[in-house]
């Protein structure tokens, strides 16, 4: 548990008259918590999250298309519970498919109409979730670890179940929720710019 | 200087047998580093960010204008190393128009040839910075702090030397730099949706 | 709830040559999360925490001699739960009054056997909090914020029941917990130096 | 460079009611700032932070020991403005062996007095550094990384010139400096306690 090291101390343009007893060693135990709440977040675990990310968009789609809209939105709503940060505060999401004046989506209540429409409030979304996904790609451009925060930017690719491919540019930003485990509390995904 | 607080001791359902000396003083003279590297970034100073950004992208256009290309890449130059981080790492940076496989801009070459053009490895940028832009408006949807980081998100509005308007999704990171001052690491800028 | 704020553009050293429409405003409508996990922990956070520090002290000596030790154990494992963060991991803590091998307490059974004694593993321990203490006064020599962390230093002086005072030189460091408060994860404290 | 990661999507109580092409893959490709100012600070760096904190102090000693004051007290502002935060604003520095009311030393004035003496404005201070220390060694009792600072607590022992040991309980607390590298901004230095 315990590990030595025995240090040579090396002081440039140290001239030494006498020699003393120069050894010294160090003993280094360090009990450290890389897991708790305020550990710094780390690459893995911000791969992880971006694939629990998809899998759970693919399960919202097939679970729409086996099971109805009912289930869908149950299993949406633990998706964004776990995932998203909305009961820490407002997040940042500016999802895909959005427009002016609900272009940005800081409630939770606004990110669920997104996912799986149905909400009058909010009469322009159909439901990016039910749109019958079936897998995805992730190719990051860019993690960048700030402290005990993450961000990450890159491309998303989503196949639906007629294996038409939709490519979206995508951010995500991270911070740990309550439980150790990483929210996201940034979100801005656009459709690639294409000149007219 | 010194700050000085008397406690009064309330400890719910603590029954005081006798009555000792009760009194209890609290003398505070906190020495605080708020502008220092590590110090939280606060609100105030993203807004700020957000505002010299804008009237930087003005100045680059007018410097265009007025003085030609040479003199606004040398603006567009010093702009990108005190507002943005690339001396500090890869930053992730979606700007509004730009395509695969050159979407991600990382490095500062990249972002200097999106802003002003004129890079032959980058073919595509004719230089957003160079479009006669005048004034500029920002209106935020949330800005997040997260210990010494944070990101913001809302909406740009540029109007041009003919009072054309572009309007777009903007989110922005940032850090602070080894000057204490803020640093962008994220910036993703996107059209707005709008249905085919 | 939004903030318009008129900004007049000054870019040093640049020449208009003509004047195009110069009036550029900015809309901020901050949405800013400040009581979550990832906030910046503020100087009054960390004041009223140090405040609870010592009312939770003089309240488990005043419980001790009120209704006797098992209350007073009682209460102690609450504040330890409460102002400590040894549910997270492990805590920084060397106690005033801990000698070698038991100096550093890095679990919550060795803190609770400085405040309150009574544990066969740690024999040296009478119990810091049993000493009859009925107030206390906190002097800072400085607090410094750093990103969602923060560190005190200061003196802290406690009285007994018979008046009699105990000054130690005291040094905590906090993060903030699962549910926003802060957690002490960083507890110094020493007797002042007194030469031979 | 780029890893590619074949994801079977496992989704807890989903009937697929029909087979649709499953496999998706993720494509990752990181770019990271790991030595970034904003970067987490790495249990590797403070141990190395630590080990350079006991080499510079016995290499002011040896300075002293061969060189005389002048020289030592050269090489100890290099030391401190190298290893401490006192560029940075004010450092919590509760050295060993001071006295009130000159207990605290938040400015480099104050640590520089500490480590050479000959500061008539700290008349106590006979120069720690001078002590002819010869060698060392550290036993961390923990290391906690919070974000990108650190916090080490633990003894440290120094042997002089005759062999003579003196052993201190030591707590750092660190972040990085504006170059990236760290720097001490908490430092509690205490003797161990002795009962009367």
């Amino acid at each position: 548990m315990k590990r030595f090291v025995l240090f040579v101390p090396l002081v440039a343009g140290l001239a030494l008259a006498y020699a003393p007893a120069l050894a010294h060693t160090s003993t280094i135990a360090p009990v450290v918590a890389s897991s708790a709440i305020y550990a710094p977040i780390t690459v893995a675990e911000v791969e992880a999250a971006q694939k629990a990310w998809g899998e759970a968009l693919v399960a919202i789609s097939t679970e729409y298309d086996t099971k109805g809209h009912a289930a869908a939105k149950r299993l949406a709503e633990q998706v964004l519970d776990t995932a998203y940060g909305y009961t820490m505060g407002p997040v940042l999401f500016k999802p895909t498919l959005t427009m002016a004046p609900q272009t940005f989506r800081t409630t939770r209540d606004g990110a669920l109409a997104y996912f799986v429409g149905g909400d009058k409030a909010y009469p322009n979304d159909g439901g990016f979730a039910l749109k019958h996904w079936r897998k995805f790609q992730l190719e990051n451009a860019g993690i960048v670890i700030a402290g005990n925060t993450a961000i990450s930017m890159g491309n998303l690719m989503l196949w639906d179940d007629k294996n038409n491919m939709t490519k979206v540019d995508k951010t995500w930003g991270y911070v740990r929720g309550g439980d150790g485990k990483l929210r996201i509390v940034l979100h801005h995904s656009s459709l690639p710019y294409t000149p007219k």
